[in-house]
């Protein structure tokens, strides 16, 4: 093949498309109507662009006038007039007032709403079916897919696949009408095509989709997609997977692997499964199902795409810490997708091409590739969205005969969102429609090959650099990377360190004090609390004598240690650091079995340790430079920070491994030294940070490892005259115990202790009237059941509004109901046994409060428990009002009270109403609710529109005030401080009336 | 006069002048000695140059050679060798070692001593006479200056003056044996001037010396001049009186007139007064003194010199916030030389004028005005510096026949400070010397009229100019300028202010809360300290219910102020301090009779409390902006601060205005809203800050003044739930009750209240054995007794190596019986009554128990104190060890306990010794031991060579730990944040895959 005749021939063919299709333009592109010249103002107007799209997210959910003026106003304009452009075609544009308001605001959504309408093929069957025959009288064939892929629950689940059903049934119906496409065969569009075709997306098809439960995602969809295959079978129908986010990717090609070579249908031919060319793996996707169905001798059909969730992926991968898993260069997408048309094409024996793309030069070039390859006519096709690029449809049908739609179906709310999507890819500065019909660009420029290597800054998007080196030699703070359960990879290093943990349990453990290990007589067996039969480890206990001890050994520490240089004492967190890094599924799995804590879970809490370790690293560096006070010559003032002295840390049990190395890092690297109770629930996973800190090389002493009951050493920590400083996170009884005790300071004592403490949290959920409860549903249960509901962090109040009310609990309780309940270890469960069997005997005890203050709408029933274990229900209940102490109380457990309110003042009274302000959240898509939620819902950490828990170091400095603690945010730029008392030193530079000259700020 | 033919003139004069000098250089700038290589490297090395001048300034102290190595070791050979230029001239520089080093160290002690000595004209009266004879054979005539004005006490006055006596006895002696100059007069040089002719510094003839007692400085310098000059007068003899440091320079002029007109000195001529022209008003000055001369028909004679003191003005006056006083632009005191000159010269018949520079221009310019104006030539005389510019004198001498060298008489010790002065003269760049002899300018450029305008950035002092105002819209903090009290309109103020004070003293206050005057029927009686009979005001007590009522009306206003923008909040404070500004004298007036605190201790506490309000005000509009947290996009992060509520703020008396203003003011502009409780000693002045407040226009309820007795209401204050925070400032006893009640959380409260104390101190100023004397006692003096030793920060132990004791002890008693005590409104007093008679009883208990710890060093005489009022005497005791009472608590009077120690670790320990660690001093030339002190002296504020009081905001952040408080340092960055929870708020900006770009921070 003649690649320069074959570039001749591509351009050739698109001056030859675009000559057909003539000077028509897109109707998105078409300044004449409303649409195009809304887009119009878009494209120049960035701000606008974010407002109309936030706003067409928002508008199917403003059910009311009122809703929807007060949106436009909040959306469109802030102290100013609304955008003339919003204001075209509203008769009573001119008016003003209530009324010029009214027709204004009718006809904006009108118009959005129309614009949704062009790019979705009906809302109902008949109307589908309707719009279908006009297309396949214009020549068109079409692929169906169903709107509103975002299930929450496996109610939804089953409804999304039983709507394929009724819409198979639906086609079934109405093809006989229907004539096949350019061909005399009557069931074969184009002799060789099923006339009905659908694309269907599988995640939709199991609420519980996980990446880390491979198996169970996998087979949970394929429990409820065989049905619909089998009718689309039935009906001797196409069905083409589609393809989503990354993250299911593997999922997904599972799914196609399993369905095509079921033995039920594995000689039915007509099953296609999307590809995304953005991947930067996609040639080696493509290669391996190739080669798969060669291996099995089935033939495939591939959808080849270019992707269409890039911005999500991106955003994804920045917030994960991962690499970037997108092309990020236009031009290398455009490439691989000629690159993986020509395989397939080349392969056309085994694999059936459709080529889905709106930019011509991709097109042409599959066409004359396929021309020039001799592939015959019905081992490809040409695919297109509905409502997109009509000019080009057309002409591409004019040329191969060969067009398929893609047609969305469904209701106007899913379709807004699509709408977003559609919209989106239309004003991409990338997007060659753009290109073509908005900047005009030359006819040879578009059309000429993809040049990877010619990628100029402004069309690549690069990825991050780290910046550079800091002056403390410290590369700037980034977070640990979150696992990735795509890989599998992670999913198998899981497994196996869970294994190799539990082949090393039972073991004792001995104190650590000055270095040296402390052996006593009495150990506590600390155990799996999804087995408690399965003991983790022996603990020796510190007594009174050890405990004395290990306060000795701190203070003796302390008095080389205070002057090691800040920077040396923060390599030792950057050594710990790294060592953690290095063990990090081992510490992971011995949460898991003795945290009772999920895989995501316990692998988020030990790189929070790693996070920890790597920030206050920095800012230990940061604060350890003296500060330069006032500019007066003649002297020099220099303010820095010293340590305090020896330091009790407390830790609790629900984050092991963060929560205790966060608090001994900041305490070490200020300068202190560290007596170290973990919590007795979780002694090993205490006893695994210390390891890491000594592996580190950490001096003795620094660090002293006193496991023992409260009852025993508690108070004798906290009395204690030579102690200086105790960090706390924990209950608020014990807490306001330690700070009241830590008030008293006795004769004996130098110093008047300090007492960092973080305590409880009682937080709330806000769910708005416009909120997106495809997004708010699963973030609530994620708040409130995640890790069974045990975090200070976890949202025990939803508080909803009354119109939305109905709707939200409704959908809730069906999340809750689909969530699996079981060990920690089996990824397929989303939640496990509490921590112990006081725990559990709490809960217990709330859910009965629960039903004697209100009504349980819904508790997870006796066969979705494991009979052994601490296991408690999932409780949801309503009726709750703030005078209730289910309102009140921090439960620890995955209870949640539903409280509806009348409006959103009621909201905010009610979310402030606690005692605690730790955590909250709202979901709303108001600017104006939400910017007086920044002010008025006063919680430590506040998100808008996403979960309450899971705050990262550095990116939500964490904790809260009024009863949830005292002290500045873990992870914060304030934290260290407390760990440290100012000083300042001043030196009269002055001697005889000679004064040096100041170099860093001259005086004279 | 024509200008021209006069420039021409001065122009052949100077090249005549160069032409007679010839190629000799000045010894300090001739490379072929040792000298002369050394100003050498030092021009070319400044941070030598630094090096060598400090350490210049500690030889004579370095009494063995054990001293002497270590501190050529630690000043010359940071890690490195001694640089080769020092180690010139010592035969056993290359033997390196012990022996190596002990050779080396002497040769630089020879060496530094021989070019001290080139500057002093003798040590003792027979060899200074010896010296003298010789000058006066090569034909100079001479002035003699006595070297050691640095006297702390009036033993040291006195001795001053004395020697004065024993030198002209001396002379008297000697002069027989001289021949007068160039006349056959046996009596007078030249025909016309006093053989004999004494130089005195005034201000070495009154330790207590001080602008603000303008009356009593004179009297009192004059009372010790009087007798020297009359032994002058019967010499037949010369006297000028020296022109110091600005601040004495209206009382040196007083001086002047005073002894001039004298009626038993009226009618003798040879009095003289040096007048400084780098002083900006120096042509004011002169006018006058020329026209109160012409007024009294009464001669005078002029000095005229540029000044010695440049560097030490504009350090004091950048320290102080006051305008440059000395001309910044060298050429314009040139110009202001040549110009009073003539203006002298001009008024020849009534002054005579010497012309004391060593620039050539200067020189030539006086002679050729002279000339020109036809002055005879007994009018006019030329002085030299004995030891500067050998080459010009002797052309000089050539030329006119009339130099006088002014010779410096006395000790090495002094010597060697003398020294620093001239060598910094003969290496600074603007130095006509070393742009001749070093640089080698060309002669016309050197010969050339001083040109003002062309002052280039290079030859310019830049008067600071205030940085640009910054995002907040507020001007860069700068610090309340102090009161100078050498200007009579300040003095004035005082003295009006206090008198209008008094007119209004008696009166009776009400409390206010929520904005309304609230009377009770108890009322207390505040009274003057030094007067208890005078009632300075009658102050309504709140009891229970105010107190309740007050911090419901805080908790009201906390509702709307809570939400004020931070940038208003601090607009309210920029406000409060602009009317503080106002009245500062008033509001000093008050403090002066209610506190019995001094004018400038009176004063600074106003501007201290004017500095909080600028700094908090500031630091809020920093702290107020929210900062973005993480960069990962699809999410935005804002840290940021809220109030906590209801402040209960309980101010000390011993700094009434300014602890209560910062304590108010970082409560408030924080958003918090305050309760106030002023101290009971000091409740008026507690008022007068309310006041300011309120003229601010601050809201009703934001500041609530609730005076009232501890015992009634301080418990409850403190108690009660609706309280968030306490800021006190006071005693340890009360601070740790109000920690511990504060540190019980009922059930009913909705925080954990958080306190801010500062509580007391015990500090420590070490006196190492290479201290500055000179510098150190006056420091320790100020620091121990500064308002008779109630500050926190007061010195109440000196802690002194065993070789310095001695000396250190008698010189400090010396010091501490020289100065005055009685009522702080006269600023002769030195000390005042303290502030009650509950706190006399206390430090007198304090006294009889350092009768029983120790010794008794000195203690003041009954006829030193007053007999009414609150006084109690400055005592001073020694033995006193780490396990003495009055080396651990905290008297808070002045009492003074000197410690002896036998080394430098022995003075670190002891001075950590105690369980308070608020201030500490150090005086010592040492590099290494203050750098160890830096680091081991562990105090929040350390202070090196100078005293360890007067912190100022901004530049020495103010506060301590161990039991001397907790929170951070007042004043300092930190503050605030004590005040405020941080908060996060977390926005989730992805929709429906769609993330806006933060144009802050693009991640694409």
């Amino acid at each position: 093949m003649d690649r320069d005749q074959l570039e001749a021939r591509i351009l050739a063919r698109g001056k030859e498309l675009f000559a057909i299709a003539g000077s028509e333009k897109p109707s998105v592109f078409n300044k004449d109507w409303w649409t195009g010249k809304v887009m119009d103002w878009s494209m120049g107007h960035e701000d606008f662009k974010v407002q109309l799209f936030r706003f067409i997210d928002v508008l199917p959910c403003l059910k009311t006038e009122e809703m929807l003026n007060r949106h436009i106003q909040e959306y469109f304009s802030q102290g100013e007039n609304i955008p003339a452009v919003l204001r075209l075609g509203a008769k009573g544009a001119g008016i003003g007032g209530r009324l010029g308001m009214k027709v204004l605001s009718r006809t904006i959504r009108k118009n959005l709403e129309n614009m949704a309408l062009q790019f979705i093929i009906g809302d109902t069957i008949p109307k589908t079916v309707k719009n279908l025959k006009k297309l396949r009288k214009e020549g068109f064939a079409f692929t169906l897919d169903i709107l509103g892929e975002a299930t929450v629950s496996e109610k939804e689940a089953d409804l999304y696949a039983e709507s394929y059903i009724r819409l198979l049934e639906g086609l079934e119906q109405a093809r006989s009408d229907w004539a096949a496409i350019e061909t005399n065969d009557s069931e074969l569009d184009w002799g060789h095509a099923p006339r009905i075709n659908i694309s269907v997306k599988p995640s939709a098809l199991y609420s519980q989709a996980n990446p880390a439960d491979f198996e169970g995602s996998v087979g949970h969809i394929l429990d409820r997609l065989r049905p619909v295959y089998r009718k689309v079978v039935q009906l001797g129908g196409f069905m083409c997977i589609d393809t989503e986010m990354r993250k299911y990717k593997e999922i997904i090609f599972e799914l196609y692997r399993r369905l095509r070579s079921d033995t039920e249908f594995k000689d039915y031919p007509h099953l296609g499964l999307a590809m995304q060319v953005y991947l930067k793996n996609s040639d080696r996707d493509i290669d391996l199902m190739l080669e798969w169905a060669r291996q099995k001798s089935l033939p495939i059909w591939i959808r080849l795409v270019k992707g269409a969730y890039w911005d999500y992926e991106v955003v994804l991968a920045r917030q994960s810490g991962w690499p970037i898993p997108v092309r990020t260069i236009k031009a290398e997408t455009d490439a691989a997708f000629e690159r993986s048309a020509e395989k397939i094409l080349r392969n056309h024996d085994i694999c059936h091409l459709a080529c889905a793309s709106h930019n011509a030069r991709s097109v042409c070039s599959v066409l004359e590739l396929a021309r020039a390859l001799e592939v015959p006519e019905e081992r490809y096709e040409f695919q297109v969205l509905y409502g997109m690029a009509e000019p080009f449809r057309k002409a591409l049908l004019k040329m191969t005969g060969r067009v398929r739609l893609y047609c969305p179906q469904g209701e106007l709310l899913p379709g807004m969102a699509y709408l977003i999507r559609r919209l989106l890819e239309n004003t991409s500065n990338e997007s060659f429609l753009r290109q073509t019909f908005v900047e005009g660009r030359e006819l040879e420029q578009l059309l000429q090959a993809p040049r990877v290597s010619a990628g100029s800054p402004a069309t690549a998007t690069k990825e991050r650099v780290p910046r550079s080196e800091s002056k403390s030699g410290l590369r700037p703070f980034s977070n640990e990377p979150f696992a990735d359960f795509s890989l599998a990879e992670v999913r198998e290093a899981f497994t196996a360190a869970i294994s190799n943990v539990r082949a090393r349990l039972g073991r004792s453990y001995a104190l650590l004090i000055g270095g040296k290990e402390v052996a006593t007589e009495q150990l506590l067996d600390s155990v799996n609390p999804a087995q408690p039969s399965e003991v983790i480890g022996r603990v020796c206990q510190a007594g009174i004598r050890q405990a004395e001890d290990a306060i000795s050994a701190a203070q003796a520490a302390f008095q080389t240690w205070r002057d090691i240089p800040a920077r040396e004492r923060a390599s030792y967190l950057i050594k710990t650091a790294e060592i953690a890094r290095k063990r990090i599924y081992e510490l992971a799995a011995w949460q898991i079995l003795e945290a009772g804590k999920q895989w995501k879970q316990a692998y988020n809490d030990v790189s929070e340790g790693i996070d920890f370790l790597e920030y206050y690293a920095r800012e230990m560096a940061r604060l350890g430079e003296p500060r330069y006070m006032g500019h007066a010559p003649g002297e020099v003032n220099e303010y820095f920070y010293q340590p305090k002295g020896v330091a009790v840390v407390i830790a609790p049990w629900n984050f092991p491994f963060a929560i205790s190395c966060g608090m001994c890092a900041a305490a070490i690297v200020a300068g202190n030294c560290v007596v170290y109770k973990p919590s007795n629930q979780t002694p090993i996973v205490g006893y695994t940070m210390l390891e890491v800190f000594r592996e580190a090389g950490l001096p003795d002493g620094v660090l002293n490892y006193a496991a023992g009951r409260g009852a025993v050493i508690g108070d004798f920590l906290v009395d204690h005259p030579d102690v200086n400083l105790i960090a706390f996170t924990g209950s608020m009884e014990v807490g306001l115990r330690i700070i009241e005790r830590a008030g008293r300071t006795p004769e004996s004592q130098r110093s008047v202790k300090k007492v960092v403490a973080e305590m409880g949290g009682k937080n709330a959920i806000i769910i708005d009237d416009d909120a997106d409860l495809d997004e708010a549903i699963p973030h609530v249960i994620d708040s409130a059941f995640g890790y069974q509901g045990q975090k200070c962090s976890a949202c025990s109040r939803a508080i909803v509004l009354d119109t939305v009310y109905d709707r939200f609990a409704e959908r809730l309780v069906e999340a809750a109901r689909s969530v699996r309940i079981g060990p920690a270890e089996d990824p397929a469960n989303f939640m496990g046994p509490v921590i112990d069997q006081a725990a559990q005997k709490n809960i217990q005890r709330y859910i009965e409060l629960a039903e004697a203050e209100g009504t349980i709408l819904y508790r997870s029933g006796p066969g979705q428990i494991p009979a052994e274990g601490y296991y408690v229900p999932i409780t949801i209940v309503e009726g709750i009002t703030p005078e209730h102490r289910l309102a009140q109380e921090e439960v620890f457990g995955p209870v949640l009270a539903v409280m509806r309110v009348k409006d959103f003042d009621q909201a905010i009274e009610w979310a402030n109403s606690t005692r605690i302000a730790l955590t909250g959240g709202v979901f709303s898509r108001s600017p104006a609710h939400l910017e007086r939620c920044r002010r008025e819902f006063r919680v430590g950490n506040l998100y808008f529109n996403r979960g309450c828990t899971g705050a990262v170091v550095d990116r939500q400095p964490f904790g809260g005030f009024k009863m949830s603690g005292i002290g500045s945010k873990a992870g914060g730029p304030d934290y260290l401080l407390q760990f440290m008392d100012p000083r300042t030193v001043t030196e009269n530079t002055m001697r005889r009336g000679f004064v040096p000259i100041r170099s860093e700020d001259r005086w004279i």
